[in-house]
C-alpha cells in the first residue's frame, strides 16, 4: 500500500482535494469551484482537475476517497440525489472517476458526514474514542456513527441521520417534512429564521435592527458574534438550539449506549453557546445507568476534516483488500 | 457441542426454565415462582430447582442461558439492580449458578429484551430479517437491536433502550424521569393511568364505569377487549399509544437504517389496535430515502420467547468458543 492517498471533499460550492499521508498530514491541497449548476459532467471535470493539480502520478497512491453529499450506495460507489446538485439523479461516481483517470486505482465514495466522522476518528477530536456519534452542524444537520472504530452503516448505508431524530412529534418541520427533528432547530436556515422572528421583538438585542430590516441576512455567525458580546437574546436563541440537540442526542445514547459525541460543521463554531446547553439537556435525557462518561466535544479539524476523512476512506479500503 | 441447552427466563413473578434443542424446540419446561421478595439467595434456589426439574444431567448440555431484568455486564455474567428484585444490587449470577451446579457448564446471562430479540431472530417473527429492532411492551418498554444477525450491545452492553427514546421534550415522564419517552405512553402503568383519566370522561365507553370506580384496576387488556367490541374511546387510546411508538421508532430508523421492527411482550396482544397507528406514524417520521421496506410485525413466540432466546444465548456462546 502506498503511503499517500487523495481525499476529495465534494461540497456544494467548493471541491477540496488533498494529498494526504497515512499519519493524516496534508501534503498538498487545492480548492476548485464546484459549479454544480453546470451539471454532473462539469463537476466531474472539476474533481479531476483538482486531482491532477495535487499529483501527477496517481498510480503510486493507495487510492482515492471521496466524501459526497446525498446518499451513497452500500458498495460505496454510487451517489443518489445530492441536494443542490441539479441533474445528478443516480451516478456511479467511483467508476466514472476511475475510468476517466484510466487506472486501476480504487476510488471509494461515502456520505460526507460519514467521511467527517472517519476523519475525526483517525485524526480529530474522535481519536481517543472507540465509539462516538458525529454531528455536523451546517446547512443541514448531518450525522454518523462510529462503533468500535468502524462506521456503522445500517442495512443500506443510510445510517447516522442524527439530524432526523425528532424531539417533538408536534414540532416544526425541516426540509424532509418530519416534525420536531433536530435539523428543524439547528439547520442553518431554520435557526436563522427562528432567530429573525425572535429578535425582531427584542429591542434589547444588538441584532434587533438587522432582524427587522433584513431578516434573510441574519446568520448563525451573527448570533455567535452577538453572543460573544454578551447579547442575551442571542445567547438564549443559541441555548435553545443546544437544548434541542442535547435532547435528541439523549434518545441516541439510550438506543446505542454510545456516550461520546463530536460536533463539527460551520455552526459548531458557536462552541459552548450551543454545546453547554446541549450537555445539560443530554444529562437529563439519558438513563441513569448510561450516564457515566457522557461527553460532547467540538471537532478540531476545521475545514480539513472532509479531505482527511476521505483519504482515510481510501487507506481503509486498501487495507481491507489486503494491500497492506 | 451438545444438541440441547437450558434457557431460563427470569421474570418478576415467575422463573420459566426450558430444555431446548438447536432447532428451537422446547423439549420440556417448568415454571416456578420467583418470590423475589425473599431476596437473591432464594431466587437462585428457585432457578436451580427449575433447572434440576428439566434435566438430571446438565453435563451433557451446550450450556445454560439466562435472560434477566436489569442491566447486564458486557461479559454477560453480572446483573445490576433488576427492578422489583429487592436486595440484589450487583450480583455475578452466571458464576453463582455455575458454582452451585458444580460443573464447567458455561452460564451466559443477558438482558431480557436482548434475549427476547435473540429468540425472535432464531425462532420467531425476526427469523426472516438480518437486522431488526425488537420492542417488548410490558410493565416497561424494553428493546434490543439485532444487526446483521447479532446483538448490537453498545459500549457497555446497555444498548437497545427503545422505551427511552423521547418523542416530546416536554412530555410526561416514565420511571426514570425523562420527559416524553415511549415508555411514558406505553408502559403498562402509564397507559392504564392515562386511559383511566380519559375514560372517566367518556360516558359512551364500555369502560367508563370501571375507570370511575376502580381506576387502578383498568388494564391494557381491558382496553384491548373493549376495542374488540368496537369501543371508540378505547380504540382512540390504543391508537394514541401506537402513534407514539411509531413516532419514536422513526427516530431509531433514521439513526440506524434498520427498517424492520418486531413487537412482543404482553401489551402487544393489542395487535393492530396499536400496531396499525404505529405503522402510520412511522411512515411519517422516516426520511423518504429510508422508507422502502419499513415493517412493524408482531412477535409470534408468545411466552416461550424468553426461554428460547436464553437457550440460543447458550448455543451462541458454545459456538463462539469453538465447541461446534
Amino acid at each position: 500500500m502506498g503511503d499517500l492517498a487523495i481525499g476529495v471533499d465534494l461540497g456544494g460550492t467548493a471541491v477540496k482535494v488533498g494529498l494526504v499521508d497515512v499519519e493524516g498530514r496534508l501534503v498538498s491541497s487545492v480548492q476548485v469551484a464546484t459549479e454544480a449548476a453546470a451539471g454532473p459532467d462539469h463537476v466531474i471535470n472539476q474533481i479531476l482537475d483538482g486531482i491532477q493539480r495535487v499529483t501527477s502520478s496517481p498510480e503510486s497512491l493507495s487510492g482515492i476517497g471521496i466524501g459526497a453529499p446525498g446518499s451513497v450506495s452500500l458498495d460505496r460507489t454510487t451517489v443518489t440525489a445530492p441536494p443542490n446538485f441539479p441533474g445528478w439523479g443516480e451516478l456511479d461516481l467511483g467508476r466514472t472517476i476511475r475510468q476517466r483517470i484510466d487506472s486501476d486505482l480504487p476510488v471509494t465514495v461515502d456520505n460526507d458526514a460519514n467521511v467527517a466522522a472517519l476523519g475525526s476518528a483517525y485524526f480529530g477530536a474522535g481519536k481517543s474514542f472507540d465509539s462516538f456519534l458525529m454531528v455536523t452542524l451546517g446547512t443541514g444537520v448531518g450525522g454518523a456513527i462510529i462503533y468500535n472504530r468502524k462506521l456503522f452503516r445500517g442495512t443500506t448505508g443510510g445510517a447516522g441521520e442524527i439530524g432526523h431524530i425528532s424531539v417533538d412529534y408536534a414540532g416544526p418541520q425541516a426540509a424532509a417534512g418530519i416534525a420536531g427533528v433536530i435539523e428543524a432547530y439547528l439547520g442553518q436556515r431554520f435557526l436563522s429564521h427562528y432567530a429573525a422572528v425572535q429578535l425582531a421583538e427584542r429591542p434589547d438585542s444588538l441584532l434587533c435592527e438587522l432582524a427587522k430590516s433584513d431578516p434573510d441576512l441574519l446568520t448563525p455567525l451573527d448570533l455567535c458574534n452577538a453572543a460573544r458580546r454578551d447579547d442575551q437574546a442571542s445567547i438564549e436563541i443559541l441555548a435553545r438550539a443546544g437544548r434541542m440537540l442535547g435532547w435528541g442526542l439523549g434518545s441516541a445514547v439510550n438506543l446505542l449506549d454510545i456516550r461520546k459525541v463530536v460536533v463539527g460543521g460551520g455552526v459548531s463554531a458557536a462552541g459552548d453557546f450551543i454545546l453547554e446547553p446541549a450537555r445539560e439537556a443530554l444529562r437529563k435525557a439519558v438513563l441513569p445507568g448510561l450516564s457515566e462518561g457522557l461527553e460532547i466535544v467540538q471537532e478540531t479539524l476545521g475545514n480539513q476534516a472532509g479531505m482527511l476523512g476521505a483519504a482515510q476512506l481510501a487507506f481503509d479500503h486498501a487495507r481491507s483488500n489486503g494491500m497492506t
